[in-house]
């Protein structure tokens, strides 16, 4: 049976890119996507690794020769020094122009794979097997992949689309609770950005909704949202600006938490807070403020989320991005649920004052 | 005064790319293709810097922040480790997506540059100003772009256009006559690809046409030829493994020599070598091979070229190739002079027995 599929195009490079969308995915993967393709090289982590590579190697075996490679966990290894491992292994085995690459893992493997994978040899075919919610939902859509440096996050990198995508929920039976989190502060995010009604179902769920089964169905809209999205503004020069609402804040308050609060945590921080400065701007009414509000915050009690973060840390941070100068802070707003703030010249960005920003981190208390 | 140019239109992902041809441009590049950029980073070596630098920065600085950034001259220096200290001085000068990077210098320069502009907050507008006539003639154009690794040369790297190249006469003055036989050697090639005219003036010249000023009027046109192939096949499917001609031996030769012969004496060796080859397989006829090997041996015998190599070496050194498996070498081969043979599958690539290539080696005595 052929999985469900959602197809995406990138005019601006002409790639094409497929979502496929099934159960049990991962001893199941489509073999004629390999067509052609000699080796493969699945590149993963070490505790994912454990759990699921054995499966999708036995399933592509049967049509290529097939290599793991795993890398540490963590954020930390996500640099250049691994993305050189990586390679010289790929190398080792053998593999060449005509080969690909699968990554299989969360946000850190997929990042940094799809990143090998788009300058070896000058780039192969890859795809992306996401294990995580966040990532299922999020960072594997798309086509940006990047490592850090000394200086930031996802500092070197590139724009390369994966050839295919591989959403399987029998992967996320396995995941910690607590990474739950992370995906939901996106799906919510999503909700507000594009889809009031999957917003709806949101707050009608009861407060302990927290449980995988109940999240399932909000996975392939998420996708969609993104997707399409992506689709029409892939180098991120207006659209998908959008994405990073409640992501300006967000990120500087994981800074400022030392990443003891997880980036889940802090988005849905952060979304309390910009939703609050959109309000106070104007751009966002009061009934629909409201109502976001209370759905994120039911979040937040559920989840015990007491930041112990210095205020002035978080502005610090904020204003240490580059894109903010002269004590400005740029950010994608809401304008009400299901739609974002396009402004005069459709940039989706409206500059806040720092005092402003000041202003709404009273939110967290 | 606008300097001559030509401009590249790449359909793969609607880029564009303009040649300019033009004396002293080093005192007079185009301000306005920085219009809207706040920094730029002059990237070269210890070398040219200190030759060219402070032209360049100076005309620069009337339209932007600049910044040099230089590295070590050499091929061992073309690695993920300089690339890394490269971005790390990039954002220490506070560059940003919106800023700009030069590459000034020769090969190295230009693919090691060109790859940090390819992945510096996942890709900055750059340009080329090639400081040899090889680099002005061949590696500046196409967008090639790469570094080295312990298992290879170019294994890391990206397709990825610079905006403008800057070519000019006046920075090759400086130029050790030895390194003349490096671009002589792709002047060479391009006119048995693709230009007989031009062929026939290389005949024409006496022996020691090796000055500068002989060579200077073949610059622009072995630019276009290279630049009209590279435009219709980016990515190097078929038409642009015709600018391989020469160097399936050429590399394998300058290997065997430990890079003690120059890639442009080693290129044109190859070519001695592939031109017997294509005659034997009666590709090339029995006309245009003697004049090809006479006018390649004129320079060969000019240069004093005596490699003291080993010939089971090269040989070993073509089937080390990833591409040659079986005992078969891949290579592009003359049909006549002016034309490569397409073969019937028009992939410009011809399968080579390892006992013909072996006899082919007779000729480097």
């Amino acid at each position: 049976m052929a999985p469900d599929a959602l197809e995406l195009v990138f005019p601006r490079r002409n790639e094409k890119c497929t979502i496929y969308f099934s159960d049990q995915l991962i001893s199941r993967v489509p073999l004629e996507l390999f067509s052609g393709v000699s080796s493969v090289a699945i590149v993963s982590d070490d505790i994912v690794s454990k759990l699921y590579s054995k499966q999708l190697e036995e399933r592509l075996s049967e049509t290529a020769k097939t290599h793991m490679i795993v890398i540490r966990h963590g954020e930390r290894n996500k640099n250049l020094t691994t993305v050189s491992s990586v390679a010289n292994q790929m190398s080792d085995h053998g593999l060449d122009r005509k080969s690909a690459l699968i990554a299989l893992g969360g946000g850190v493997v997929g990042d940094l794979a799809g990143f090998v994978a788009s300058i070896f040899k000058r780039g192969i075919k890859y795809f992306q097997f996401p294990t995580t919610l966040l990532a299922q939902v999020d960072s594997s859509i798309g086509g940006k992949c990047a490592v850090d440096t000394k200086w930031g996050k996802n500092q070197l990198g590139s724009f390369y689309q994966p050839e295919g995508i591989f959403i399987d929920e029998s992967v996320l039976t396995s995941l910690p609770k607590k990474e739950l989190i992370n995906g939901l502060g996106e799906i919510m995010k999503s909700s507000i950005i594009a889809d009031p009604t999957m917003f709806g179902e949101l707050e009608s769920l009861p407060a302990k909704y927290f449980e995988m089964q109940d999240l399932r169905k909000f996975v392939r809209r998420t996708c969609e949202i993104k997707a399409s999205i992506v689709e029409k503004d892939e180098t991120e020069i207006n659209l998908r600006k959008t994405l990073n609402y409640g992501h300006t804040l967000g990120h500087a308050i994981e800074s400022a938490s030392r990443y003891r609060l997880s980036h889940g945590k802090s988005v849905i921080l952060g979304m309390i807070c910009e939703a609050w400065i959109a309000y106070e701007l104007g751009i966002l009414e009061k009934n629909d403020f409201e109502r976001q509000t209370d759905l994120l915050l039911k979040t937040k009690n559920h989840f015990r989320i007491t930041p112990r973060i210095s205020k002035k840390e978080v502005l610090a941070f904020a204003l240490l991005d580059k894109k903010n100068t002269s004590g400005v802070i740029q950010m994608s707003l809401p304008e009400k649920i299901g739609k974002m703030h396009a402004g005069k010249n459709e940039l989706f960005t409206s500059l806040v004052s720092k005092d402003l920003v000041a202003r709404s981190l009273e939110k967290l208390n």
